[in-house]
């Protein structure tokens, strides 16, 4: 770590990996805790009821969060113990990993802030347990210490022009794509996105041939549709290093992604053999329509009805905001199919 | 409270007010080991040490919402036992009351948000207090409450067409002054406010004058200079009601308040004579030239320079974002004039 000569402690935790490796058991329990406690209250029968979750939604909502905050913990410990294993855990990413313990257990301890006015805290999720002794304990206290935030600020300051903050710990496959976008984010697309943005210019059709022949619409569509099969890793690799750039860029390939995940997931086999191989290709550019006037992206109020017509469906309604909606030759519509409704129940 | 029949148990606490006045001494036991702490920390030659108060700011950001939110729950023991005194302290007020000290409690024990990416824990200031037991752990646990939330959404919805949820326990005057603003704010601003902004159009100067003559501009400047005299509350009030009509009328008494302020505290006593009595009458409009393009509201960066040439300053620099610009006669301006300097010292 850069300083000016005088002797300094590290703010590093002495054997850091198997101190949040100990954390994790008791970070688990609480999570198993409020799972238990959360079926007792929503699914007492043993099958969730519909009904005592929409009135407890407050604390079903924390337990999700809680859920993401262990899962992310878990993750992040194996992340650092891949890197350890290859000797790259080096100074930035022991601060981050250890930086990032002793936040997100002080929030699981504290009070998860979900947004400005709602918290999530571990006594509204039915949990008594408390996170102060031994190895979370020490996290919670000296993890996100000042020192350790200064120590990182130094190492991100040295890394400049390095495309990430510390080790990604990818495999080698995706660094190369990620050096791959970056360098062409860098030449092709940085040099002209702010006179695009100005000029409020659609993305050059030229560049959307690059990203087609580049491959980045068929990224993650299975190859029998004629796509790379590849993991969702390289569409937010590709996404990141293209909105380095410009986010009109970055975001092009994401409307591919919701589209074709939305026919795999529900589509017939017809429409899977017509669309996927089009949106792959890049000959067909698709668009999400979800976004109303006056909903923003509550989506469970829209209000758009669509009423089966023969074969067809009338759709009735205002949309906006729609992502490259000039360039698109498929919209994917989110409409009420079910009369009389207002909430997200009743939507197709 | 409002429901549908069948029997439920009062979310609020028995004995409330007995029960947050004793949630009071510990968390002010907190803030004193807080404070103490500090001390040691950027004063450890009983005088505030600026270098070191540079270096420990997050701890000393984190001390001074601490010390906000614990005057904070002492007013709001005070406002809760005098509407109580005035038999005032209704359902809704209860609700507010126990809400606010149950979140605020459960802040101060668990992190403070400052901002998104910033939580002051008591870690963080030195303190090892908890507060898990008596009265502070009764309302952290009890206190907001889902059924409390709930009931007191019930009480808003009860409330529809009054000014305030709750009681305010503001005197009588100050409410009369609210009462007569909300009636000229819901019948001369309101009914405009939207096509003026969809005009991009000025306050029209006839509504300048009658808020002269309500005397807007001058409520807390000094009656020896023209002014009524009043408290800061009743600037609050005004604000509020004529905010509720449109925020560029709400913000007019604003700019006079914070030029009166500036000339009372700093101003020669020509410069008081000269200036407050025309500010109290509306005859001067001022504004505060404080933003810069590329600085926002991080004042301490700002680079505009001010220069003694004479009698005069000679300013140069760019501004921005001054609010009423175009209908002023006085400016207050901040500027850089010690030179050479980058952070906040070195402003006039």
């Amino acid at each position: 770590m850069p300083h000016d000569g005088q002797a300094m402690q590290s703010p590093i935790i002495a054997d850091l990996l198997d101190v949040t490796r100990a954390a994790l058991p008791p970070v688990e329990a609480v999570l198993t805790q409020a799972l238990e406690a959360m079926r007792t209250r929503i699914a007492p029968a043993g099958k969730i009821d519909a009904t005592l979750l929409e009135s407890d939604q407050y604390a079903a909502h924390g337990l999700a969060w809680l859920a993401t905050y262990v899962e992310s913990l878990r993750q992040m410990q194996g992340w650092a113990e891949r890197l350890q294993d290859e000797g790259r855990f080096g100074e930035m990413e022991q601060l981050i990993h250890q930086i990032g313990f002793g936040e997100y257990l002080n929030q699981i301890a504290g009070g998860i802030a979900m947004n400005q006015g709602e918290v999530a805290r571990l006594a509204d999720l039915g949990v008594s347990a408390d996170l102060d002794a031994g190895a979370a304990g020490q996290l919670r206290r000296d993890g996100n210490s000042d020192a350790a935030r200064m120590a990182l600020v130094a190492c991100m300051r040295s890394n400049h022009g390095r495309a990430t903050f510390g080790a990604t710990g990818l495999d080698e496959e995706l660094e190369m794509i990620r050096d791959q976008f970056r360098r062409y984010s860098d030449e092709q697309i940085a040099p002209h996105a702010h006179e695009w943005h100005l000029k409020d210019e659609l993305i050059p059709m030229e560049v959307i041939e690059q990203l087609s022949e580049m491959g980045v619409f068929g990224l993650t569509i299975p190859e029998e549709f004629g796509g790379l099969g590849m993991p969702k890793a390289a569409m937010v690799v590709v996404s990141e290093e293209l909105s380095r750039g410009y986010i009109g860029v970055g975001s092009l390939g994401t409307r591919t992604e919701i589209a074709a995940e939305l026919i795999i997931c529900g589509g017939t086999d017809a429409q899977k053999e017509h669309w996927l191989p089009k949106l792959a290709s890049g000959e067909i550019l698709p668009t999400a329509v979800f976004s109303e006037p006056n909903t923003g992206s509550d989506l469970g109020a829209l209000r758009t009805r669509a009423v089966k017509a023969g074969e067809d469906w009338e759709i009735t309604g205002n949309k906006t905001w729609i992502t490259h909606a000039a360039r698109t030759h498929v919209m994917t519509v989110l409409a009420r199919t079910v009369p009389d409704t207002q909430d997200y129940r009743g939507l197709s």
